[in-house]
């Protein structure tokens, strides 16, 4: 098994296999630069293209990793992500001398994780949430719409997607503010204005487009990995009190609007192939413009951890797979650009909330406390219908490898209360 | 009454008192860059600014007309622009030496509208779409889900509003390819792909965002129109049977994300400022985020026409004004941010098909036919149901003053047939 010089344990999230790309920025001082996550280190980018140990690349010498957003690495595509890769995992190999031994460039090149202020991995022209959990679309139909309209006609033949919102998306770590808005409860004659009483998260996974398609010219489901440069942890942020009364009949809008958060390092593709498996069997079978290989999924294991404001420790809510994703991210691809939509480098689709089959594997509050009726109980007699303000919310993902991990980190929030 | 040294005829859409900013690049070359258009001409403020003449305004002398973008200019905010349009109507003035009488300057600086290629206005980093008429709200509500259900019953409680595409706002004049989608008519047992056969446009008005608001820092109501930098004219394309097959729950997605047109020239919301008028009267009264003065409407008469292939002539097919809105944009910028959105300069925000109350203001094929049913008479036999292959669309609005008229001059789309 491929080993680094550098010691990362056998439950890090990231060793030698995984390599995921972030911008960062030294503690010290310093622009915004690219770098990977190599054990408790960053392999800063910028220092490595500077020592000309890049120069056999396509991205090297062009001064891609001295920016504060991958999205140029990004659009060169899958052909130079491959060398770059390589070119890591050799650099960073136990047998390999030349970083190893050369302690000046070392010094300047790996920095502690905790040294850094990590910021967001792209700019975000456009981002696209769906809706691709069975599981979760069940459950959440049933709440709204009663058990007979729960899975609209459409679902099981199209990836259901709307688009969300670029701007308010934000890094892990970043507080949530719990939103104002209009609300009307089912026993309330007229809608009133207030902070929202039903705050809830949503454990999604994310990827980056890398390489767009031009307008009119749609990524075919075939070819559609080869625009996914890497993927993030998602937590949505919803308000379901308001969206329970805006959403009819264009959809989601201010109930999601106000923060969604991601994790700061995004693992390539090309890292999680050892772990691609088959997806959900797809009855009635797909339109062929969505018809995807056999395996088109990805055993990514998923868990929610929650601390309140009184609790010592977080503990585990929920733990799910990206594999329980009835739509793949290809098919999502194909579907979002089949009329002609373009996507562009730095694009961010997320597959919605993902849930499971069994009770604790349900991907959000709204969900695992069943529309507020059923808490959850945490430690010390804390129960949860939906978040409290000084709650904590951690997800993290990784997939198991034979002794090792391709892990996601974390994405984090902590919910402030309303303004006044 | 101001008037400009430029001759400028009574129904050109460009006196001195409108003064719309454009980016354009000249055929002959060079770099995009922005400019004012006044009559057939436009000024070059690239070229002003470098003569030193935008130097006692806070956005001279920064290289902000230098850009291909309106972005940084719009960034500035209401006193800036106000300094930089009084300085433009003092320039261009009949009285003013400065421009008139320096011919080497006005040559540079003075371009023919027809030597010029104009570009899109703004980086548009996330694009919002609302629903804010009531009739056409009404007359969909019937058509899709009937009389009893046609206005949701949050319609009049708030602007109903989505999140669009971004990537695809197209400038005026760029042809619009017929998308091929997924759709199932009532009659149909599962659902095919093809091509749409009920393509539309829909007439809308759109308005560009100066300074946003942070993260957590609603726009209230009363402040929402310092935060709007101009106006232009919107073709939101649509595929109905792609839209009535997928917009449940999550609203449309496929159906608008192939492409929206726009206009290049962002008329002022100053310009629009003598022809302001009330709105709609609001029953039931909105929350108080949602109070606006009196006046919150503008009086912008709206056009739609159509040419067939075959036929010789555009024929007008629709004509609605602005004013018949029942949200105002001020009510849909605090909607919109009142859960903590952040709005960024360069966003593009758009009201929803403006239908009035009349059969022949409706804005949209949908309503113009009647889903299908009522197909409209163009001349010399054409009828039309939906939107046909070569069809061109064109929209136009304008504000008619006392011998002049503050125009938005024109946005078009010509329909190509789908690809194979």
């Amino acid at each position: 098994m491929l080993r680094s010089f550098i010691e990362v344990w056998p439950d890090s999230h990231f060793p030698i296999q995984n390599l995921p790309y972030g911008v960062f920025r030294p503690k010290r001082g310093g622009e915004g630069r690219v770098g990977v996550a190599i054990g408790e280190y960053i392999l800063d980018l910028s220092v490595i293209d500077d020592a000309g140990l890049l120069a056999d690349t396509a991205a090297g010498g062009k001064g891609i990793f001295h920016q504060s957003s991958l999205n140029a690495f990004m659009a060169l595509g899958k052909s130079t992500w491959t060398e770059v890769r390589r070119r890591l995992q050799q650099l960073l190999s136990a047998d390999e001398p030349t970083l190893r031994d050369h302690v000046k460039l070392r010094e300047a090149a790996l920095l502690r994780q905790t040294d850094v202020q990590m910021l967001l991995p792209a700019q975000i022209g456009d981002y696209t949430d769906f809706y691709a959990s069975k599981e979760h679309a069940t459950n959440v139909g049933i709440m709204f719409r009663g058990k007979e309209n729960a899975l609209m006609p459409n679902w099981t033949h199209l990836p259901v997607g709307y688009h969300g919102r670029a701007s308010s998306v934000v890094l892990s770590g970043t507080d949530v503010r719990r939103p104002k808005g209009q609300m009307k409860a089912p026993d309330e004659a007229i809608p009133h204005f207030g902070a929202c009483r039903q705050l809830d998260f949503e454990l999604e996974m994310g990827w980056f487009i890398g390489p767009g398609n031009p307008r009119e010219e749609p990524i075919s489901v075939k070819n559609a990995e080869d625009h996914i440069f890497g993927l993030v942890l998602v937590n949505d942020w919803s308000a379901r009190d308001i969206q329970s009364w805006e959403y009819q009949p264009l959809g989601p809008f201010l109930a999601k609007n106000f923060a969604t958060s991601i994790s700061p390092w995004v693992v390539p593709l090309a890292a999680l192939e050892p772990f691609r498996v088959a997806g959900p069997r797809q009855e009635p079978e797909p339109l062929p413009y969505l018809q995807t290989p056999d395996k088109a999924a990805f055993d990514i294991r998923l868990e929610v951890h929650l601390r309140g404001s009184r609790m010592e420790e977080p503990e585990r809510i929920a733990t799910s797979n990206f594999r329980h994703l009835y739509w793949s991210m290809s098919q999502q691809i194909a579907h979002h650009t089949v009329t002609g939509c373009n996507l562009r480098p730095g694009d961010l689709l997320a597959s919605g909330t993902i849930s499971g089959p069994e009770k604790e594997s349900r991907g959000c509050m709204l969900e695992l406390g069943w529309r507020g009726t059923e808490p959850i109980e945490l430690g010390k007699g804390e129960k949860r219908a939906w978040l409290e303000d000084g709650d904590q919310v951690v997800m993290t993902g990784w997939c198991q490898g034979d002794g090792y991990r391709i892990g996601f980190g974390e994405v984090t929030g902590c919910v402030m209360p309303a303004l006044d």
